[in-house]
């Protein structure tokens, strides 16, 4: 949302509406794909094939890979077959898949139908992996060499087939057998330039590789580690696949942080941009986990019903149970946050919950502590000398206090042990954030509290 | 924390307990830097220098970077000026400028000391930027081309220079007044090899670029739009002063996601990874929020007092409070989490507020009406007819879910607009998450409620 973005798309949209075909051919020809891409999305559906046409071949494909799913499949309706067969055919082939696997069952037909044969095939193999896996990021385009040719015979076969792949940096030596033996970038090869030696003599024989079937979250943690351009793919027999570059980690990473923030909202997590959501998937979105935390609510309610007597009596009670479930959600979420993301970076793992808790716990005791003492202040202070408030005699205040204190302690071991147990369990520890801890907390604090008012008020 | 990890680090733990050295380097010759950092970061501070002076000079300086920072400053205290000088000079810019930030003084005295005249100058150069700004990300490694080079001129620089590059694969043509002209990818070079062209022939002068002072975030936006895997980085009058690459842009992606959700729930950012934090510090991060939201719940606090004769009437509206506070915060907190997610990702802005409230608004009425309608099967059928609990009439049934519709509303409406207006006053709009806007939910449903209840009710 740069101004120069801005700028770019008024001048595009100010020239198209005004016809001016060959300036606007010249104009785009200097833009990045991806800005035109964000001029495409704000366009009619009419509009797009006609300023589509009025791009280079490669820019066309650039800018199409960038554009939104649903324009995409708009573009498409309105493009010939030969069109539509030359975009096609130059793409990369993950990027097919991923097209392929946003557009409609008629869509799709009909890209296949104009893919040439070597592109269906490379498509229809990527796709067979499920969702989500190493696989199904991966591309098929990429170069493999021979270890006994040299390194001239490789920036050869770079220069001829390069064109086509998706990287020529990292390059992958192969033996007889597809078996991955090592890897080797194309920086080796230049600095290697001038003494000719083999691949088998400057290749990597230590490759990191990940497997067809790993999850993606897992491929994202590797390349962050290790700092790779590309990462090859392998099958279970060691043969080499694929390879996963690293702009389409990048997508992983920043789809997975969004995930997990919605889980932690409490929402089913959508892969749709904000803006082109509309109203009734936001709500299919969300109602089911504002249903299920609603009900769950319940527990507080009866709770508080049971307790009722007691409130009646000393009605001042009530107005510090929004108080004490508030910082005890908060205390909460502060702690399952912190290790839902620790785990999410796989800093922390099940083994390391007696770390976590400890560790925990003695924040918890002063975090406590402290929130306990301010807390008995400002009843003493505020409500009781400033505010006038009668009926906050010195046994409220140590009750308040005393719940808070315990409620916070509990609320932070709650909060950081669910995440470790719902990731031993299998399940996301996001869905163990803020609302779920709440639900359970505001339980906890008001028997806390109820607990200790009835021991010591009446 | 893959099984192949754990392996290798128990078995590096044993043959260095052993002190099986010759076996171990060999070893430790075949592993990544990242994986051998993994080892260091868990050892005795007395075991790190015997440890590094097992690795080779290329490996030992991969892995150095890869180390936790208090693991750096412990190995470095634990080695020899001659030792330090070689990592140091070993170091890319950016990698020596992250560690210089994070040691204490005497360390980095230490260092500069040891760096040789042109490091020295070259991290000096970075650390003029401020924290967070283009320029404190870039290296001054980056490979710089004439327009008059052919292909073969510019690959033997590439050749005689390269070794010490971040990296090579993009390479940037720039005049003669050290503006920058235009870019080109080795890729470009080794498909052009055969027909030898000059660089002003093969680059492409539609060069993007950040400036110096531009925020991380506004590049790794950049680097996520434009799939790049270098980005030039050049001063006010275009002059070319560094690049920064992608996998430096990968940990703000993280580092930049993990800020947002720490802020998300309350705490003050902090970039130490969770099980090297010590209580103290969780505690530093988190007391004055909790504290701040403590306080801010008085006001729920106030609004009990002044409706607390006529709960003490009807006690049984007490038992729905929770219910309420719970509904309308989490109702909230998805829309602003939502929203802030959508202004981190460059997806909305200011100017799309009309646009957002009226899709969170339509949102909000689906979520509430079928949230109130639940709520009334539930009050009637569970709570009524199951649990047997007189007290609740119709009337209170129809004031509950009146006051849960309203609350909804307001909450989305509330949720979807304070990150955007936070945005607007240059706050960081993470910090309108799920405590904030529960804690002004919480006020505005009591209100609602027992506003509704009076009408009705009395």
């Amino acid at each position: 949302m740069s101004d120069r973005t801005v700028t770019m798309e008024d001048t595009i949209s100010k020239l198209f509406a005004e016809k001016k075909f060959s300036v606007l051919k010249d104009v785009l020809a200097t833009i990045n794909g991806a800005d035109i891409a964000a001029v495409f999305n704000g366009l009619e559906p009419e509009s797009l094939p006609l300023l589509f046409r009025l791009l280079s071949k490669d820019k066309a494909s650039e800018c199409f890979v960038e554009m939104e799913p649903d324009v995409q499949e708009k573009l498409i309706k309105g493009l010939s077959d030969t069109e539509l067969r030359e975009i096609v055919n130059d793409l990369f082939v993950d990027d097919a898949v991923d097209i392929v696997e946003e557009m409609p069952a008629d869509v799709v037909k009909r890209i296949l139908a104009q893919a040439d044969p070597q592109m269906r095939r490379e498509i229809n193999e990527v796709l067979k992996y499920p969702e989500n896996s190493a696989g199904s990021l991966m591309t098929t385009e990429f170069v493999a060499l021979k270890p006994e040719m040299t390194v001239r015979q490789a920036l050869d076969v770079i220069c001829r087939t390069g064109v086509d792949k998706e990287t020529i940096y990292t390059c992958y030596v192969v033996d007889q057998s597809g078996k991955l033996a090592g890897h080797v970038s194309v920086k080796d090869m230049i600095l290697a330039l001038n003494d000719d030696l083999q691949m088998r003599s400057i290749m990597n024989p230590n490759v990191i590789s990940v497997n067809v079937h790993d999850d993606q979250e897992k491929v994202a943690e590797d390349f962050k580690k290790y700092n790779f351009l590309a990462m090859p793919v392998v099958d279970d027999e060691n043969r080499l696949v694929g390879i996963i570059t690293v702009d389409d980690v990048m997508d992983v990473m920043e789809d997975e942080a969004t995930e997990d923030m919605q889980i932690m909202a409490a929402m089913t997590p959508s892969d749709k941009t904000y803006l082109r959501s509309k109203p009734t998937e936001l709500f299919v979105h969300r109602i089911p986990w504002l249903l299920l935390l609603m009900v769950s609510a319940t527990f507080t309610g009866l709770i508080i019903t049971k307790f009722e007597d007691a409130l009646a009596v000393q009605v001042v009670l009530t107005a510090f149970i929004p108080m004490l479930m508030d910082t005890g959600g908060n205390s909460g979420s502060q702690s399952s946050v912190t290790v839902i993301r620790a785990i999410s970076l796989g800093e922390v793992d099940w083994k390391d919950l007696p770390a976590v808790v400890w560790k925990e716990g003695r924040t918890a005791i002063l975090c406590g502590l402290v929130l306990a003492l301010a807390c008995f202040a400002k009843l003493m202070v505020l409500d009781r000398l400033v505010l006038g408030n009668a009926d906050v005699t010195l046994s409220v205040a140590l009750v308040v206090c005393s719940a808070m204190l315990v409620t916070v302690i509990v609320a932070k071991v709650i909060g950081c042990t669910l995440p470790l147990v719902a990731k031993k369990l299998k399940f996301d520890p996001a869905v163990m954030a803020s609302p779920f801890i709440t639900t359970i907390v505001d339980a906890v604090s008001l028997l806390v509290y109820f607990g200790i008012a009835k021991s010591v008020l009446f």
